[in-house]
């Protein structure tokens, strides 16, 4: 998102803190989005692979009893994903498997196969290599402030939200 | 994007790094996604818009005279937004006017009308207002301390383009 930068008012501290926000929120913006495009285009070259199948894998692999179609959902609205035609997709794949809920016969669950556990493993340790170049510029410690400081910003929302 | 965490090894730091690298990019993706989310939802709640068309609108209020289609596409490219379409609406709606660039009978450039700058000045107010809401758990200094981490990602992300 782009901004016009109006000529900063330093005698009104409360401007300049406003402006020193936007100027943060486009830094973020812009980080982001130059990380995220060099991550999809990598898993599309290398793996011939998308960030929407790359999370969905990712969420199972961390729930071995696997997740039902709106556990997925909430997954993939940061990603963009259409979930039932990934889901068919990784299914046709042999990735992942539909399974039945004990208890609950009309309620199925997705969860990884072997095959997808092995082919996640795979994925993830490729994805934090890229991750670790991609940010290589950062040591350990700066890494560790700057997350502590974003933190703060999530933390913050995170209270506003509680408080409605 | 999610993805697991193999239990630390403090043995080898350049392990740890890696790791810390990989918890700040979940960090910013999630902080980037949560205020662009809440952004989305307040142009569209409060001005019946969106943020293509913002950034669109944004683009052609920093340049007074005008852009060309593919200058326009580039600024669209970070919003996932269909140039023509808002380009077409947003001409429909008098806030941009396409006019032909002198010495080149078939090109045309699109910029701002006078409506257009208007509504983009109550526009760009407002995001800046939100945006200081958003980040308001951080000071000034905080704000720039951050961002200057985050600038060195981008800068170490330029370097290795040009090397390539």
């Amino acid at each position: 998102m782009n901004v016009v930068h109006a000529p900063p008012d330093s005698a009104r501290p409360d401007k300049a803190a406003s402006k020193a926000r936007l100027r943060l929120w486009l830094k973020i913006l812009k980080v982001s989005r130059l990380i995220e495009r060099e991550l999809r285009e990598r898993l599309r070259v290398e793996f011939d692979t998308t960030l929407p199948r790359f999370d969905v894998l990712a969420a199972l692999y961390r729930v071995e009893k696997g997740l039902n179609m709106s556990e997925l959902s909430a997954v993939l609205k940061v990603s963009n994903g259409n979930v039932t035609g990934i889901v068919d997709r990784l299914v046709a794949d042999a990735l992942i498997v539909r399974v039945p809920v004990e208890g609950d016969r009309r309620a199925m669950i997705v969860r990884l196969t072997e095959k997808g556990r092995e082919h996640f493993s795979v994925l993830a340790r490729a994805h934090e290599g890229w991750v670790n170049e991609l940010l290589g510029s950062l040591e350990a410690a700066d890494a560790d402030e700057l997350r502590g400081l974003l933190a703060r910003i999530g933390a913050g929302h995170e209270e506003r939200m509680a408080g409605e």
